[in-house]
């Protein structure tokens, strides 16, 4: 079987598993005040070249997002995202029942520009409208695609100028900064907030919350805990984010799913496929006719998403493990 | 050193590591529909012999505690639950952070009491105050007590003759069942929804959610999700519960737990030390004069909770892994 | 001055002030247990010719949605709304801030349709979607449009078939009725709730919520107290309504503020100017250029809102008080 | 029938009505935007000898407290209240509602001390307890009972040093003054928001929400739309508070419920009645036998509260408008 159904259906990475069976078996300090959070935060200080950060470990990609977006937003503040955010379309309202309205912004490609953060901006004005207080965007975003390093500091310097906080949701983020060229220490610099996902990167679960703006981390622990965001064995977490961030395991691993994404891209474009949204990172959308997806599906594991009567879409993702012999067995049935 | 501190300070019993290291590399569906987490079902419907029950697997005590709580209340229902609580006291506020109010009862002892239940039902009338549904008990409470399956009865019968569902917080149950001699199967038929705590008892992390009553079923998986409750990689969690249930690895760390825990109390007690608590379970609170805490704390780790000026009350808790030379070092220095 | 700024610029229609100046100077029973208010529901359980309905009253619009919709919601139902919904877009997110995710359709006009409510139902089927459970429509709607009694039972059908409940805001609802020349016994055949809007047609303030299905009417009570919308001087909004529905002034209003919006639609029209909207009930929106604004605000009180460069859209809106004579002033200067 | 029933049974001083019968008809602008509610503000704070504050007024005395307590507070910041407070024990949990958990502290009489506020801090200091951050009284209390001058300093003074903000809450603030001898310029001195009750003092409806501290005012009219608070027709809440505080009518009133209390007392003292609490304003409870209510109630209108088994607790509150023959009526029969 050739898996492309996801980044998310392995384990974890040999790696971060070695690590978790190396740890002390018992007496580790609980709620991450341990030794290992404390290593892994210094790793990812270390490559963010940032010490003045905060980072917390959490979970999951929802959880993250909810404690990156709600902790510290007043009760009528809201949240600008693109209509096919994660918050906006995958977490069954996650952001409002937290309280908080979304303004969303329809794009074809999932991207926010500048400019449309502004038009939002400047059309919210009323005492019967939300204050806009935070911009949501994905790095990758929902449909594969990317922003430069020029678009993302771009859209922050409209969020200053208008008092929102600027929130990178990186679920994807290892295979975002490959695929977008960006060095992990210009993140801090272009943003108030964003996270570095463990689960879809090698991870067995957890997501890291980087928190650069200052009002962002008032008491963003007794948010997670009241959340339910807080693991009580912490030092699970962190060994686990030690093991991908000491010698750069995790950008390791984005750059390796990033080039099976351009492999596999080369070969569907040869073998002149029609893409529903032209690929740019690690998730691929291609339209296919509904009689020849049985077929296909017989070998591969992959995403089916509603088009039309004759056709579909479907998605596959590469990952780190992604081989070239699943990526030539996939191709050669289609 | 010797660890006494609490009882989630391991990564996990090494049957449930192993578990972790057996199973398929990649390939696992996500979000729970995997066949790990269907075993693991399994194994938990029939040592509780009931097919009936909806099963679902979260990462920690606190999520668990709100999806089980808030995921079917209207917003103007409230919950009943003891002054100690674990949602009382424990949780920053969280299940009024999901918009109910709790109304607590003062107890000495961390236990409900049926009588205690029904007049505060019966002061509750007016348009003024909360509709009680829901009344929340922990086995075992947070003062290490227990309930005896006729107190379980008698505030279940309470509960239904008040339209009051009974929710049972299982994160210590595994020492629970030991220290109450309740079998596991006997849950079901006196309460609505309990958990199965595994963090504290053999897992790296994760609760079983059992749902017993049908009207807490309805759409239990859309709350959790919105609560950022469900994890990728759910096949994770499945795992770690199938090691646990497939052949009874639960119970017996329960039971190992226990019988520390009566073995370090009867020592205690030869030792003539002050109990701040009856000890009933694995957390054993005894009265400690300040002076003394710093010769103790060197060889073993505890907790110190504020008593008077000249006292603290020490927490010992014993695990799975509590050895008997453990216990002797301990007392000695006592 | 013409006063067509809006349809709450007046203290209250004169019956209803007198009503007001009867009343027994004190003694009056609180919160609503008062004759008045009883008398008000007995008024317009007659007009509705259906005795089972649940009636409130509370004192502005937002607040009677705020109860309409959220009051017996589950957190992870969800609500389908036109963008242009008044709890979409004028109430700075209060149905968000209750926890609830609103479902947006983009329409053109203000209206929803039975056919773009099911489709957006049909598209919501995973576990990452909230549970659609409302259905939130408005007579007369933002934009001054008015559904036929065709349309209401089609919409309504394709809501019970779906499981959905279906609100009407009826804000406007005396001129909706007025326009569509629906009675108001209609009502409670093709919706589970609905408004009869008091501010906006001869009240001080105050708005009836008329609950017809069963469920919705759980605990409504208690839902008003916690989220401060009942009035502790009931008896003052319920002599209001008494008088407004005792012998059909409330019929009677609207009529007239749909007379004088059709006598300045057909002067507008006369006179040429381009309609924003076609015209259909008491608010008028036209096409006007920048530039003669200023001239036109010297005599007449209206709202203006963004168009382009040049243009600008202006709000005319009609009520009971609308004179010939504000109408020609008004038509005679544009 | 004498009425000692509440403070609110009276549609509204006559003073308060005739300024309504004499606003003009319509043109008013809308939501609080008029000159009457100007005006009203400025009567207000030149009373209060401060021009710095903010005024707001809405509806009634529960959504008063909801935007009161809950507009500027972090999801993790906590409420001290005593457990008697009108938001912990006759609001349906509306402050939970918000999200946000109440401290209660037992009191025997209705007031919080110094001592106590700062007791409950210091126990406050762990990730899983809330952030204290907003104390909550009533003046007069819901027992009647009345903070000193000294008293409010006192407890102003922890708050400040502990970064709470204090809010006293005026349901009852008229004849809170009249009873403890504050001047109203002294309350921007001891608190950082406060509440100025009409409702119960002489309007038809309507409290004034009195900001001192600017970060207590930072969109208080966003988040008062959101909750419902802001009435579209301000202009009739701004002529209430116009007639009230012109030329103090609103402490008049207060002196005068005040002052029928102290006569209420001093009969009930001669005719030798257990008070339930020792009577300090308009609130005076007694303790009865249950057999003699029933001739009681005959003439009299008062609550009844439970006591025990022969006996209930009467409340009789008085008003601006009780007559020397009411009360004698009353004592004659007791």
């Amino acid at each position: 079987m050739n898996i492309f159904v996801n980044d998310y259906n392995d384990l974890c990475h040999e790696r971060v598993f070695k690590k978790l069976s190396e740890i002390e078996k018992n007496g580790h300090l609980g709620y991450g005040s341990d030794a290992y959070t404390k290593k892994a935060k210094e790793y990812i200080k270390r490559d963010l070249k940032d010490e003045g950060v905060e980072i917390e470990f959490v979970g999951g990609g929802t959880i993250a997002n909810i404690v990156a977006v709600s902790a510290n937003l007043m009760p009528y503040e809201g949240i600008i995202a693109a209509d096919t955010g994660h918050i906006t379309a995958h977490e069954t309202g996650s952001i409002e029942a937290t309280g908080h309205k979304l303004e969303t912004i329809e794009v074809p490609d999932g991207k926010l520009t500048a400019d449309l953060i502004e038009q939002r901006v400047l059309s919210l004005g009323e005492e019967y409208h939300i204050e806009p207080k935070m911009v949501y965007i994905s790095q990758t975003t929902e449909l594969g695609t990317v922003y430069s390093l020029e678009e993302l500091r771009e859209i922050y310097r409209v969020c200053v100028m208008h008092g929102l906080y600027l929130y990178i949701d990186g679920a994807r983020m290892a295979t975002g900064l490959a695929a977008s060229g960006i060095d992990v220490s210009e993140l801090p610099k272009v943003c108030d907030i964003f996270t570095l996902g463990g689960t879809k990167n090698g991870a067995m679960y957890g997501e890291a919350i980087v928190i650069v703006d200052d009002d962002l981390k008032t008491n963003i622990r007794k948010f997670m805990k009241q959340r339910g965001a807080v693991m009580a064995k912490g030092f699970a977490l962190g060994a686990q984010f030690a093991a991908l961030f000491e010698e750069g395991l995790y950008y390791e691993l984005g750059k390796k799913s990033f080039e099976a994404s351009k492999k596999l891209e080369t070969k569907l474009r040869e073998a002149g496929v029609k893409f529903y949204q032209e690929p740019v990172s690690n998730q691929i959308f291609i339209e296919y006719p509904v009689e020849k997806i049985d077929d296909l599906a017989r070998e591969n594991m992959f995403e089916v998403m509603p088009l039309d009567e004759d056709n579909r879409v479907l998605r596959f993702v590469t990952t780190y493990m992604t081989t070239d012999e699943e990526i030539e067995n996939l191709v050669k049935l289609i």
